[in-house]
């Protein structure tokens, strides 16, 4: 679970053709959450402009032309800046990789393909003295889960959605540094290739083998509730999602926790969006969902949807405003954006419920 | 998927130490499958009974003391006839499998180590000119679910259930030979190692990379839907159990059955019995369950259980009827105990709900 170099490498991101802020995830987090770390992006496509231009945030960190340009930059690392459904190498991709291999940097990369698997990508970063992280791979002998999560002594919270993409680990890591900023002990346990680059330790639950989603998922909270008061447990995916939602409910019942936070994007009306292979189905309401999840776990324990985390960037600031409002109403819960707003009203509800646990 | 050498081996049946009815879940089947192909199962601890003894059917098909007893009854084929928790092979079964390789049989095992990456056993295999088959190897190039599998022709059945070993693939076929019998075209997608054993194809869901539960469902719906006006999925683990609930929801989620079957033992009380590792929760009823696996795919598509199964070898047949009465009164629902009384009542209940699909 342990990849402690990837807490010092400083970022080549390559997000060729791809770069904007719904295309490439792992990039516009690493960006978000490793901003000193991020040299550059490569995207052909936007070369010239800044990361600020495209997303939004990120400053004036440069957009490149080529690996050549980015290489200027002096990185350590070539970071795979974005994360295609089904997880195979786009094969136009390699020249850069092996580019950058040959220039003496490390590759990380969250694909479901394994580049350190690559015979030609794995010979030369031999040759050349350099590591292949592959954040996806799953460590040897994860177990069946068996419940020992619901145990813990700290609180545990799993940030749940209504779709995909939509916030979840974000959510975690804004409330988590909300926390500490309140002085608060808090483990972060994370469940995705973003994530595990992000904290330098974890295990993409979307990339173990089947029977053993929960094992991971409960052997992550474990750790994470070492010597911590909170435990953040990272969300994946959707219990409404068709592709994905096997994930979600292995998640949740392998980390059996105390309360959820629940994340939604008001303009979604179906999965990733409309225009897609899943417009046919459209999205649960965040009422419809808090009973979707809460029901989807009540069997094993109860757990309640303790505050909701929206996704606002596609609203001007009086309609998100409004939103968070009517959601607060329509669900009696602290509901906040924790990017545009700050997290500090779902970190005190969580503080709130923590502190109940360990009174009770 | 194809493994078309399976449909014709004759096996004799490792299961040392765990030959029972509860215990060798892989071995029974086979028993009650394929009795034909069934030679013997090797179980020291039980040398001298038949099968029949054991598991209150399966004939005279002996329990032999060692493999070398076991060889003598000229099996093709060695089948690993239990699949432990977890899924690695115990190391005490290794000179059983070199002996059986060495005298010349093909392996057939559902572990989720795979045997054929066993060095010394696929070597020698290769050496006797013998085949391992891992029947939970998953195929490559899997897609993650779109929801094609709502789309069919065919009228599909998923068998869901309150826990996992509760009769789900036996249910499923007792149904699709009750539909042949009234010269239904039925389709059987069989989704563990067990079916596949049964049927010579299919994808072990449990075993394929979690992202892709629900595409390898979605495979198997599709295929199994060629020529065929109705297809029988069978179903894995249960949407509450707290190890494997997320392959259930996503063979759920992918396979997008018209209907389900429920399958209940009304003696369990808790995820695999009394005194486990799951005692700590309760099951839900048969009304609760039907709740939450309708609940779990409305979001998706409206499917309704049209059917109860039961397992009720442990009950006297007073108290099974009484039961299959009681729960039939309770839901609404057509009830029956496929192995002791019968599969009809369910075949009958999919073929009226397939002729209204058509009507539609």
């Amino acid at each position: 679970m342990q990849q402690p170099d990837l807490t010092t490498y400083r970022y080549l991101v390559l997000a060729e053709g791809h770069f904007g802020p719904l295309t490439s995830k792992t990039a516009n987090s690493a960006v978000r959450f490793l901003p000193d770390r991020v040299l550059g992006i490569v995207d052909s496509t936007r070369a010239g402009q800044t990361v600020q231009d495209v997303l939004g945030f990120g400053g004036e960190i440069p957009i490149m032309g080529s690996m050549e340009e980015g290489l200027r930059l002096n990185p350590t690392a070539l970071l795979i800046g974005i994360a295609p459904q089904g997880g195979a190498l786009p094969p136009a991709w390699r020249p850069a990789l092996t580019a950058a291999i040959r220039a003496g940097l490390h590759v990380v990369a969250g694909l479901h393909a394994y580049l350190a698997d690559d015979a030609e990508l794995s010979s030369l970063a031999a040759e050349h003295g350099v590591r292949i992280h592959d954040l996806r791979r799953p460590p040897a002998g994860l177990p069946v889960s068996k419940g020992h999560a619901r145990n813990i002594g700290a609180y545990s919270v799993l940030t749940v959605g209504t779709d995909c993409n939509i916030g979840k680990m974000t959510a975690g890591l804004r409330i988590r540094d909300a926390l500490r900023a309140r002085d608060a002990k808090v483990g972060f346990a994370a469940t995705g290739q973003t994530g595990i680059l992000i904290e330098g330790w974890g295990i993409a639950v979307d990339a173990v083998v089947a029977d053993f989603i929960g094992g991971a998922a409960e052997t992550l909270v474990l750790k994470a509730a070492e010597g911590n008061d909170i435990v953040m447990v990272e969300g994946q995916g959707s219990l409404v999602h068709p592709g994905y939602s096997g994930v979600t409910l292995g998640l949740l019942h392998g980390s059996m926790p105390d309360g959820m936070i629940l994340c939604h994007q008001p303009t979604r009306t179906c999965p990733y969006g409309a225009g897609n292979p899943y417009s046919w189905m459209p999205l649960p309401s965040v009422p419809e969902m808090i009973r979707i999840v809460e029901g989807a776990i009540a069997p094993l324990r109860p757990s309640p949807v303790i505050g909701v985390s929206l996704v606002t960037f596609d609203m001007d600031e009086a309609a998100a405003r409004d939103e968070v409002a009517r959601i607060q109403d329509l669900t009696g819960l602290p509901t906040t954006d924790p990017v545009r707003f700050g997290a500090e009203p779902l970190a005190d509800a969580i503080l709130r419920a923590a502190a109940r646990k360990k009174g009770n």
